[in-house]
C-alpha cells in the first residue's frame, strides 16, 4: 500500500490554528514527501502565531482565512484557494475544525446543541460543497481512490459512534459534541454516495483520545502520536476505505 | 409479553395534527383498552380539525398547544399536562413531531440543515428534558420497564440508518432528513443511558415507509397499517428494547 505523499500535491487542513489542524501542517510540511501547497486554514490567521512562524520557514504554507460556519468566508477562501493550485485542484481537504460545549442532560440547551451542529456537522458539509470544483479538477487528473487524485477526510471522534455509546462507552456525557460527531458520519456517508462517481474518496477518521485543549490533560494519546497515525492512514487510504468510519490504526468502528 | 395499554394511563403525542401522528391518536382512543388520558398536540390546535372532531366524541382525548421548537411553548404544555395527569405522571411520550425539506447535494442549505435538526433532533431531546419529571413521577409507581411504567419512543426512520445508507438503501437523497434522524437515534442512546436508572424507557423506532404527505403516494404501508404495526411495538416494548433503534415489526435495525 502506498503510504506516502509523493503525488498529493495540496492539502488543505481547516482549524489549522492550534490542537491537531495544526500538528498536520507541521508534519505535512517536515516529511520528505511533503506536498508542494499545505493550506492552513485558520478562523483569525493573524493570531494564529505558530502557523505564521511555520509560512516564514515554509514556503509550502499557504494561511488562509476561514470561518467555517460563514458561507461568505467560504466562498472567499475558495476563491483564494483557486488561485492558489490552479488547474492542479485541490487534492486532499481535511475537515478539522470543531467546537466541544459542555452538554450532559443537566446542562444542554437548544443553543448549544446547534451551535455544535452548525460546527461540526453543516460546516464540513457546506466547506466540501463549496471545494468540490477543486476537488474534481484534481480528480479527474487520476485514477483509483486515494489522496493521489482527491479525498475528503473528516475528523469524526469515537464519541460520535452510535453503537459504542453505551454502558461503558457512554461514560463520556455530552449530547452536543456526540450527535454532532454521529451527524458528520452520516454527512459523509451521504457525500461519499454522491461523490463516488466522480472518483473523489470521502471517509471519517476518528484521531484518538488526544491531549489537546479538548481532549484534556488525561487522554491516551499524544497530539504528535495521534498526527502520526492519522497521517499515515490518509497517506494510504484506497477504494475500501470510501464511505468508511476508521480509528487512527486504520480500524473500522461501528456506526 | 404484555402487548396491551390496560396500565399505560396516559400517552402524550406530539405533531398531532395529521399523518402518524394522527393516526396514533385515532388508534389509541379506538381500542379497548384505551389510555385514560390520550394528549394530542399540535402546533396550531385550532386549524386541527380532525383532532378537534375527535376530542368531541372521545372525552380521553386531550389537545394541547405544542411548537416544539419553542421553550416557552414545551414549557406552557408542560404546566397544562401537569395538570391534566396530575399525581399519576406521564406513561408515555411518543416523539413524533418532524420535519422534512429536499436536502441533496444540489439544494442543500446551511439554512435547511439547521431548521431540520432544530425539528427533528433537538425538539425531541428538548421536549422529553422538560417531560423528565411528569415520567419520573409515573415511573416511580411501577417496576420494569415499559408503558405501564415510563417511556419515551422517538419516531425515527430507517433513513436514519449510517450503515443502511449506501448502495441501494443510499438511493433517496436528504441531507437534512437523514442527519436528523441519525442524530435522534444518538440522541436515543444518550437518554437512554441517563434515564435507564429512573426506570424510564427510551427507543427510536421507523414507522415504515408510509403513504404521508412526507411519504408521497408512493410508499409501501398506509398510514393504518403503520400504526397498527407501531402501536403493537409500543405496547409490547420491555427492557430489551431500551436504547434500541427498531422498526415497525419490532425487527433491530443496524445504526
Amino acid at each position: 500500500m502506498n503510504r506516502s505523499f509523493d503525488k498529493c500535491r495540496s492539502v488543505l487542513i481547516t482549524g489549522a490554528s492550534r490542537g491537531l489542524g495544526l500538528q498536520i501542517v507541521k508534519d505535512l510540511v517536515r516529511r520528505k514527501d511533503s506536498p508542494a501547497r499545505v493550506i492552513a486554514t485558520a478562523r483569525h490567521p493573524t493570531a494564529a502565531k505558530e502557523l505564521q512562524d511555520l509560512s516564514k520557514t515554509h514556503s509550502g504554507v499557504h494561511i488562509i482565512s476561514l470561518d467555517v460556519i460563514s458561507q461568505a468566508s467560504i466562498d472567499a477562501a475558495v476563491q483564494e484557494v483557486t488561485m492558489l493550485v490552479g488547474e492542479d485542484g485541490l487534492n486532499c481537504l481535511i475537515n478539522n475544525a470543531a467546537i466541544g460545549i459542555p452538554t450532559d442532560l443537566e446542562s444542554v440547551t437548544a443553543e448549544a446543541m446547534m451551535k455544535t451542529f452548525e460546527s461540526n456537522t453543516v460546516a464540513p458539509l457546506m466547506v466540501t460543497k463549496a471545494f468540490l470544483p477543486l476537488l474534481r479538477v484534481a480528480a479527474a487528473q487520476g485514477s483509483g481512490m486515494g489522496i493521489d487524485r482527491a479525498a475528503v477526510v473528516n475528523i469524526s471522534s469515537i464519541l460520535g459512534s452510535i453503537q459504542l455509546n453505551w454502558g461503558a462507552g457512554a461514560a463520556f456525557k455530552s449530547y452536543g459534541y456526540r450527535t454532532s460527531k454521529a451527524t458528520l458520519n452520516m454527512v459523509t456517508r451521504c457525500l461519499a454516495t454522491d461523490l463516488g462517481t466522480d472518483g473523489i474518496l470521502c471517509m471519517a477518521l476518528h484521531p484518538g483520545w488526544v491531549r489537546t485543549d479538548m481532549g484534556g490533560p488525561l487522554a491516551d494519546l499524544s497530539v504528535e502520536e495521534s498526527i502520526t497515525s492519522v497521517l499515515a492512514v490518509i497517506a494510504g487510504l484506497t477504494e475500501k476505505d470510501h464511505g468508511e468510519y476508521r480509528d487512527y490504526a486504520g480500524k473500522p468502528l461501528p456506526w
